[in-house]
Order: C-alpha cells, then structure tokens, then sequence
C-alpha cells in the first residue's frame, strides 16, 4: 500500500483560475485527489495546528493536512537550457560584438568541460533553477566528444552526466541530444566543434539509441540549425524522433536565413518542412525572424515555438512574433537558453513587454495564457504531457510563491501576481513528482555550489 | 567632537574600478577618508574579529572596524518615481489597451488619496526602494488639492508627507513639484486633474515656496509635459527653478509630438529649449521619440535623460536613443517611474539589453556607464551633486550586495555583476548619509507594509 500526503494549499492556480484552500492529495508522485471547494463536514479547513510531513499519516480522513501558505503554482517547464552557458553570466559584457563574438566566449568554456565538470555545472545550474520554481528542463546538448573529438570510454558520458545532474537536482530531464555535423552550409566542424559531431545523422542516431529513459527522463533529439546538419541528412534525425520531442534552433539571426537562402534557395522554416521536421512533437527554438510564410507554416504544422527573450535581448536577436504564432496555431514555450538570467517569471513578462516594445501597445498576451506556455505547454514540448496542471492523475509539482515580498506584496495575489511582478527569488518551496526538491533556506548552499562550479572552470 | 566610524568593505566600486579591502571612515554623514590600497603596518586588514556598530569608537588608529561582506557600490540614485503608482503593480495587466487606458487606471487610484494614505503608501514604497540599494529619488508630485480641487489646510499637506516619508524610510529625496494646468493643448484640467492644477504657473510658484528644503531634501520643480503646462507659462517655471533640479517628461508617446506639432507648429523638444527650459539641471524623462535635431538640441544644453525602461516596456513606450543622446552631451539617469517594478539593476541592464533589441548589436553600453547613470550622474540630476561615489567628501552612501546567490554567483564579482547579473533582492545593507537604514532581514516587515497600504486603497 503507497502512502499519500494531503497539503491545504492557501491560494493556487487550477484549472485556469486563483482558487483559496485548495485541498491536493498525492501519491506516488501523482495528485490523487484535487479538491478546490471546501469539503464541508471534514472540517480541516479551519484546522489551525499545521501538520509536519514527519507526521502525515495514510488514511485520508484521520490524516494530518499540511498548510501552503502563499500562492502555489504547477510546475514551470524550461524548454531551453545550455546548462554549461550559466559559467558566461556576467563575463560576456565586456565588450562590443554580436552574437558571433560572443560565440567565441561559449566555445572557450565548451572547449573546457570533462563529464565531471560538466556533472558539477549542471547540477548547480539545475538547482538554481529548481529554487526558481523550473521542475523540468529541456537540455539542448551537444557536447558530445573529449576535446580532440574522439569519443570517451562511454560515448555517452556527457549526456549521462547531464540526466544524472537533473536527477541529484531533484528536476526532470529532456535531455535533447543534439545532431551538429558542420560549421556552416557545407563545412566541416571546426576547432571545439569536433566535440559536437558524429560525423554522420547515423551515427548519431547510433551512439543516441543507447541513452535510456527513464520516469523522470526522456530522451529526446535535436537538429542543432540548418547550419549544423545538412539537409539530406535532416530526415535522419526525424525519422529517429518519431514520438520524442524533437527541437532545433531556427531562425534566430538574420545572418542564418541569408546563408540558408544562398544553400538552398528557401527559408530554414520552408527547407525543415520540406524534410519532415516539424510538427506537433517538434519545437521551433527563437523562431525570431520569420516570414509570413513562415509563420503559417509552423502553425499549420503545430510546431511549438519555444522563445527565449532574456536571452534574445542579451544577445540582440530582436524581438520574434509571438503572438501571430499563436494565432497561427504555434503553442508559445519558454527557455532560459545562455541563463544570462534563470526565472521564468522575468521570461514570462518579457513574451509581453517585449511585444509592447515593438508594437507600441499593450495587452498582447494575458497571465493566464502566458501561464499555460511556462506550464503545460511547456511540458508537454519536452514530452512530459501528464505534468504543468495542479489536477487529479498529474504529476505532483507545486510551486509555492510568497506574495507578502517587497516585489509582490499589494499585487493582488492572483496570477498578475505570478507574471508580472514576482522573481524567482519568491518562491519559498518546490515539489517536483510528490518530493520537495527546495524549501526556503537552500539558496545560500546552492549559491556556493555554483561559485565553486564556475570558479574551477575560470581557474 | 564629532564621532567616526570606519568599515573595511571587502570589495567596492571606487573611482571607476572594483578594489579589493577598502577603508572607509565616516564622520557626519560622510566620508572622511577612502583608503584603497592596504595602509602598512596597521594591520587591520588581517583582522579576524569582526566589530559591531556598538563598540566603534573615535580614535582611528584604536578603533574597531567594522568588515563589510560583499560587493559595495555607491548609492543609487532613482531619477523619476510617481511613488503612488506602487499601488497599481501587477493591476493594470487585465486587459488590452494603450499607454492612454493604463492612464484611467492610475487616475482612479490618484483620485483616493489623502495626506495620510499618501504618507503610507510613499514610506512603504520608500522602504522598497532603500531595500533596493536606492539612496536618493526624484519624486515627480502633482497630486496637490484636494479630490474637489480646492487647498488643503497646509496647501503643500500632500508634498509634505512625501518629504516626511522619504525622510522616515532613511533615504533622501528631490520633491519635483510639479506643475499641471491643462488636461491638453488648449484644455481646461479635467476629472482627477483637479487635484494637479494650481491654475497658473505664478500660483504654483507662489504655492511651492512655501515648501522648505533641508539637507535631505531638495525642493525641484516639474513640468508636467508640453501638454500640461502652456508654452507661455514655461519661462514662469524654469525662472523660479533657477539652480534647483527642473524635470519635465518628455516624448514618451508620439500622441504628444503629433498634438505639440499640431498646437505650435514644433516638437516638445524645440518648444522646451525656445522657452528656456533645456540645461544642465534640466532632466528630459523619458525621451523616447526624438528627431536627430531634438537629439543634438537635448546634447548641446547638457540636458539630462532620465530613461525608466522597465516601465517603458510596460507601458509600450518605445525604445530611446539612450546612446546618441550619450554621445551628443545628455548625460543618462535612470527611473522606476510607475514602479512595475522597483530595481535599478534591472533599470541598468534594460538600457542596454534594449538598445540590442533595437540594434541587433551588442555592447553599447559598459557596466561602468552605467553605474555612473544610476549613481552620480543621478544624484546630481535630483540636487545632489555631493553623492554616487565612495570618495572623500562625498555623502556616505553605500549598498552592498551579496555576490554568492544563486542569481550572482560565478559572475566575477565586478561591475559586470552588479549591472548585468544582480537583483534588487541581493542587496545586503544599505548606508544613506553615514546611517545603516536597511539590514537583511528588514524585507518582511516591509512586504506587510506594502501589503497593508496597498490593501486600504483599493477596500
């Protein structure tokens, strides 16, 4: 017989709506029960005593509830992670450049990293995000291969210690093993990028198959660009993903699509499609610059378009469509990509405001819908359909916001509250699958952990 | 004999670059010396014992020091706040509309307050802002008469419990009383506008003069806007500000340049400078839509430019030409203006992660200019031209933030952290003239403030 817990949330988000005294029960990592109007009779929704989880017994009628007091959210979906990018925060601003110029500093790190430190970056990097509310992550990899491009013992010794991060992490995992083969339209990987390649979409899909899943991991692909694989070999990574979440970078520099256009002829959307990559398992990651074409392509296909806009402002890629992508039928994710900055609320607003920057109006996207990206679409994109809704059969994840901080208080506390004035630093307690992976307190740990990370990198 | 009190800051911000162990001796609110290098011989930098404020005592060479963790920076400086604006945090997200719908929103708030709700709600956004690392604002007031418009028995009762609010949260304040007669070109005040208009510039004058200043406050003068104040009543105002701070917005919308061109025939910017408003007190707010002749004109008087971005975003402002205004002689300040949220380090990074939206390049802005933006050159827009720098003479301001949270840590602990990584929560301690006015653990109690000032209003 599996035990269950029972939590009176205070406030929480369900079904599209701020409800009080939300009464959720969990088993197995699993909610068993979600009851939102008070349950009259039982009367532990005047219970003034709050329980311990120490002392939560099994019988739903005797058993202790355990109070959550503040605003509590489902689990928030990071669709785009380099976990290895967190070692550039605040190192890359040195000086004038573009986005290629900054590439330059990425592949110094990427030049550096073994499976340990990779092991040890990620798992700070996952833990900051776990303590901003990020209960599963997509991890976009490609760091495949030692510096000189041959393989390790374990080909996948890389991947495996980025599934095994998320998992000391306490967060889920889709680890998107990522297919890079050139440099450019018809070149070979150059200096670092010999750790990318599997020289072929074959041999990747080899190394690839022997990476296993598991209930907190999915194993999913990625097309690094149209840069990065040649379009012959595009149907390849396809057909491998099948039913796993599929993601690639599209369009995010102009610079791209006029090379795409020299090679092919089309656009990156238009020569994906005509390859078979998109559709409703497959993310479009940026998706800044696109043509009206486009944009009707990736809805028709319900390719979801995954943006990144702290990112995108760090690195001026400009500010993509996202509302005529949703309105095309695109469902909008979100990532923290480079993790200039790790808090999905700040990516949340920025879909927002940064629409408001360029159109000069407001009111283009609502909490509620910007709320759904952060969560069940989010999920859903990484292949995690049963999580990112606070309801009966999902997976248990709670993300608790105090709305009593300088930052929050006097919002409202409803899901305004959420999107446009909380900070990852508001949230006070993280569930992710039934267990607890964060409570108030962890941020000085997890702060050392990634001092120590990032510091042996930059030794 | 005055007494003194001497810190050893870890590491600081002083003259331009980041120095490890910096002596700091205040004596009456300022600093009395600023030692960089390791003074030899003394020793004290190798203390181990870390004193308490309560046993510093007056003789340098026998004193205790107090050791400061952390990256330490100057005092911030907020050029731009309408601090009742607070209350409509997280509130005015519901539903589409324009800068114009936002403004009825924040009317029906301005039509509530009284001295002793507006006293409670600018401490506790006072407070929020001091626990921001913010030592210094520019509070834009026009909020004078009562709700039917006529005098208050003190008819300066409303600016007066701004004074007294910034005075009990501990940081200084420049009272921008700002003058309001017409709803438009040629249009009487109308609604809510009753409480702003003193019906002429002379009444204002008289009416502000009877305001004192003291060596915390500085009394400035506004111009509400080209809109608000007719062309022939300007000189009335930038007469009696003299050699005090003189703010006015300006171009935030292009609403205001097509109406301003359609009343007079010019931009706000020419009919600003035609009528003696532009100079080196002077800060144009905002200062979005500019033609390159409005730009050269703000340069060549030395105007400032107070640019607010968070809100601009919000707002759907548009994107200022921050750097050619830079590079045309305006100096930048920065403001929270309608407080969506309250962080100048936000604020900062905004200027340039903006300007690379726009530009589709990186690097406009270094963190060192921006620093300057958020410190001296803010604190010398509001009056206070003796604050924004850890030096000798200078007001003894310092703000200190952890380096080691989740959001800072690996960063390399320099001006690039504070600028491009830290948060307003990663504020340590905050000293306003030689006084500690925040500590860690002051942010609960001034969430319950907030909450309970904010939850009066809108009962």
């Amino acid at each position: 017989m599996s035990t269950s817990s029972t939590y009176l949330l205070e406030r929480a988000w369900v079904d599209g709506a701020v409800c009080d005294d939300v009464l959720v029960t969990v088993a197995d990592g699993r909610f068993a029960e979600v009851v939102v109007e008070s349950p009259a009779g039982r009367g532990f929704l005047t219970l003034s005593a709050v329980a311990t989880p120490n002392n939560v017994s099994e019988s739903l009628t005797t058993q202790s509830v355990l109070r959550i007091p503040g605003l509590t959210l489902p689990g928030l979906a990071n669709t785009h992670s380099h976990a290895f990018h967190r070692a550039l925060r605040g190192r890359t601003q040195r000086e004038r450049g573009t986005f290629w110029t900054w590439r330059e500093q990425m592949y110094a790190v990427a030049a550096r990293l073994e499976p340990d430190s990779y092991y040890d970056l990620a798992l700070a990097t996952y833990r900051e995000m776990a303590a901003a509310g990020i209960t599963g992550v997509g991890e976009f990899h490609y760091l495949h291969y030692q510096p000189d491009g041959t393989p390790y013992d374990d080909p996948n010794a890389m991947g495996r210690a980025l599934i095994q991060a998320a998992h000391d992490a306490g967060i889920r995992i889709a680890l998107l093993d990522t297919c890079y083969l050139s440099s450019g339209f018809g070149k070979p990987p150059e200096g670092v990028q010999v750790r990318y390649s599997d020289g072929t979409a074959e041999a990747w899909a080899e190394r690839v198959d022997r990476l296993q899943a598991d209930g907190s991991a999915v194993v999913g692909a990625a097309i690094h660009s149209v840069r990065a694989v040649p379009a012959e070999q595009l149907p390849t990574v396809s057909d491998w993903a099948q039913q796993r979440p599929l993601h690639v970078h599209l369009s995010e520099q102009v610079a791209e699509n006029d090379a795409c256009a020299a090679a092919y002829g089309v656009t990156p959307t238009r020569l994906l499609h005509d390859h078979g990559v998109l559709g409703p398992l497959t993310s479009a990651v940026h998706a800044t610059h696109l043509t009206d074409d486009d944009i009707a392509t990736l809805g028709e296909t319900q390719t979801f378009a995954s943006f990144c806009p702290t990112t995108e402002r760090d690195l001026g890629d400009g500010i993509g469509p996202s509302r005529r992508l949703h309105e095309a039928g695109s469902r909008l994710t979100l990532g923290s990509d480079s993790h200039a900055v790790i808090d999905l609320f700040e990516e949340m607003r920025a879909v927002e405001l940064d629409e408001r920057l360029a159109s000069q109006q407001r009111g283009h996207w609502s909490a509620a819908e910007l709320l759904a990206a952060a969560t069940t679409d989010g999920h859903s994109s990484l292949g995690f359909s049963d999580a990112g809704a606070i309801a009966k059969g999902q997976r248990a994840d709670l993300v608790t916001i105090d709305t009593n901080t300088p930052r929050t208080a006097g919002t409202g506390r409803d899901e305004n509250t959420a999107v446009f004035a909380a900070a990852a630093e508001d949230v006070t307690q993280v569930m992710v699958d039934g267990r607890v992976v964060v409570r108030q307190g962890d941020r000085e740990e997890i702060g050392r952990q990634l001092d120590a990370a990032i510091g042996r990198l930059w030794e």
